[in-house]
């Protein structure tokens, strides 16, 4: 195989044909195969956890040559505690149910043809990912427990680290017989590698960016095969003049401080003028380490609370700071949402169930709440067991995408001869 | 409004700003509103039949003059029962279920958050199209009946036509108290409109082209928008060694040449050497005026087959030519399917059910048939009452597209003050 020396585009429509010739072994062999294979995979991950950890800290070396910053490092860094982490998030993969195979709707014609729309793999879908090697092993899992087969690749700093976990993923597999190029790796660092795989319009069916704005964004600008795409998580929280004061200061808090830096933090509160606690949940935020930029009704609250910008209302901080408005009502509230929302998460607090399912039924985002902490916004709280991303397109999938998200479904007719008069 | 002097970009800017606006009250009005708009906008259409045919009267002058082909000024051609028809069209679409609403799934978490799946609008829609004025009405039926905003852009020798079906539309849904920006024209013809609403991300959610090749083959390079798009139906029958003879050959004659120039048509047939009667079928289409291509075996078996070039096994000839194989077995069949077909429909013909199962299971086409003939691939013959279009792609829809497609869900979460651990 000389991967190294061919054009990207030439590289990629091999990965891409072998990936198709994998996902059609794949469509074919039984459930118990696939999660049998993903067993495996969690256990090479465990007997090669030495060599992962071996070539992480070869990435890690390379990394801190370059100077990359201690968040970044803390992302790249494998332990044994990080790699069993994959290992056990690849055996809950293998325990998912079975997504393919089922039967979404069936109908019988007046000519009497049977028409059933049946769940079936998407087929080879490109994983773009950035410093966290575990994406190697998750993303995989879940493209392969879907039926489909997975090109692979991952952020340069963690190209040891990567192979480390890529091998051992592949020995899992072929052990329980299904196909190597099921799961495959870009084998080049090559960025033109990534451009590649974005035009490879009718060999790669989807592709999925994980990673920060600027990858999403390039993904997003470049591509011509469709993208499933997590961008903003510009969520925010309104709490409503009939809420009830003690929960809302615990959602509040929870919804921007539990993890300041997960997509489904909340980055906007927006206080009803009505709401007679703002003042107590401002300072609660403040004494829990959050930085508070408020309007001028908010800013005259507290004077620790600093003078919201424009730009605030649209800015994810992951981290923690907020941005604090006080509106009128309901009308207000959902005009600054809809204005400002990146339309991932809202959240409403409220006792007035009218003013809820309104505000659950006009918020245009893909997940919204009533009475809850929008931190809940993820794959694994809401049942999924597992998530590829959230997506923030309105196609095929939004919100947490899962195991479904990553199939779709063809017509199969079923006749007794009927031609069409 | 100054629309005709404004830059392409401003002009669809202005449009989708609109078309959101008038999406969002869209999604508050009631079905029965929705379903109301669509009758008086049929009725509209038939009480401006006269204005109609004299608009269309102008384009056939224009076209004729253009030189347009006899095919296409066919296309273009209105008159009182062709505007009968669409107005039947848009009262059909009026009668469909609501597909807005619906809980596609709901769960209970442990701790207590309930999970719903809603189907919600798609939001606004844009439609391509060519020479049929018919689309004009058609497709802003389907989009407003999902509560989505559509944005229509139809072709330059249609525009008086479509002008005035726009008139009526309009006139239908704002009398039952829509919005008119529900269903907007684009005011000029200019092909700089097409690229600015390809390149609408974020304003447009959805790009539908209804065309010919060359105009999806555009829309699909150049779209940074999603696209719902129609490519060949390069479909295949395989009459297999157990067909019944008489139904194979009532099947094929009626997959080939019932109507020639539509995207179910049979284009290749795969004849299994096994089967006795395969000159018979052959004779038959010829008789029915068929002109056939064979490979080496087909060509032997009657001399007014013609030898097929390697060029005909991936031609959608849309007329009445049809290439023709004879294959081994279903390995055989299944191996030229994969090489190309164009995922679109797939038929096999046998008595043999474990092979047919085979065959369903095996082929990845949006769809698969039994025993039947490929001609039925139309969202009418489903049963969806109607369709956008037949997609080719994988994502979002397969296939027959219908309301359904024409919607997304959204994740509505009820809580009583759950925080994140």
């Amino acid at each position: 195989m000389n991967d190294m020396t061919q054009s990207p585009e030439m590289l990629i429509a091999t990965m891409a044909n072998r990936a198709r010739g994998a996902g059609a072994a794949l469509a074919l062999a039984d459930d118990a195969t696939k999660a049998r294979g993903l067993e495996l995979a969690a256990q090479a991950l465990r007997d090669k956890c030495n060599d992962i950890c071996r070539a992480n800290e070869q990435d890690m070396e390379n990394a801190a040559a370059r100077g990359l910053t201690p968040a970044l490092l803390d992302r790249l860094r494998l332990d044994t505690d990080r790699v069993e982490g994959t290992a056990k998030g690849v055996e809950q993969v293998a325990r998912l149910s079975n997504p393919l195979g089922s039967i979404i709707e069936e109908t019988r014609r007046p000519n009497g043809l049977i028409l059933q729309r049946v769940r079936v793999p998407l087929g080879v879908i490109g994983i773009i990912y950035e410093s966290r090697p575990n994406v190697t092993a998750d993303a995989a899992a879940l493209c392969l427990r879907a039926g489909n087969a997975a090109i692979l690749r991952g952020g340069s700093e963690a190209v040891e680290s990567n192979r480390a976990i890529h091998a051992a993923m592949t020995e899992g597999i072929t052990a329980a017989g299904l196909p190597v190029h099921a799961i495959q790796l870009v084998p080049t660092t090559d960025r033109a590698a990534v451009g590649a795989m974005l035009r490879a319009s009718g060999l790669i069916d989807l592709i999925v960016p994980r990673g920060g704005k600027s990858l999403v964004a390039r993904v997003q600008e470049e591509a011509r095969v469709p993208v499933l795409a997590h961008l903003d998580g510009m969520n925010s929280s309104y709490v409503h003049s009939k809420a009830d004061s003690a929960m809302a200061k615990s959602l509040i808090v929870n919804a921007k401080m539990r993890r300041t830096g997960i997509c489904g933090a909340t980055e906007t509160i927006l206080f009803d003028s009505a709401f007679p606690a703002t003042a107590e949940i401002i300072a609660a935020l403040i004494d829990a380490g959050c930085a508070v930029r408020g309007d001028e009704a908010i800013t005259a609250l507290d004077n620790r609370v600093t003078p919201a910008s424009e730009e605030d209302w649209d800015t994810e901080y992951l981290d923690a700071i907020v941005s604090a408005a006080q509106v009128s009502g309901p009308d207000e509230a959902l005009t600054h949402i809809a204005a400002h929302s990146s339309h991932h998460t809202d959240a409403i607090i409220t006792e007035d169930a009218d003013v809820a399912e309104r505000f659950l039924n006009q918020v245009d985002s893909a997940i919204v709440m009533w009475n809850a902490s929008t931190q809940f916004a993820d794959g694994g709280e809401f049942g999924l067991g597992a998530e590829i991303g959230i997506s923030t397109g309105r196609l095929h999938a939004r919100g947490p995408v899962a195991l479904e998200g990553l199939t779709t479904y063809k017509w199969v007719v079923r006749g007794t001869g009927q031609t069409r008069p």
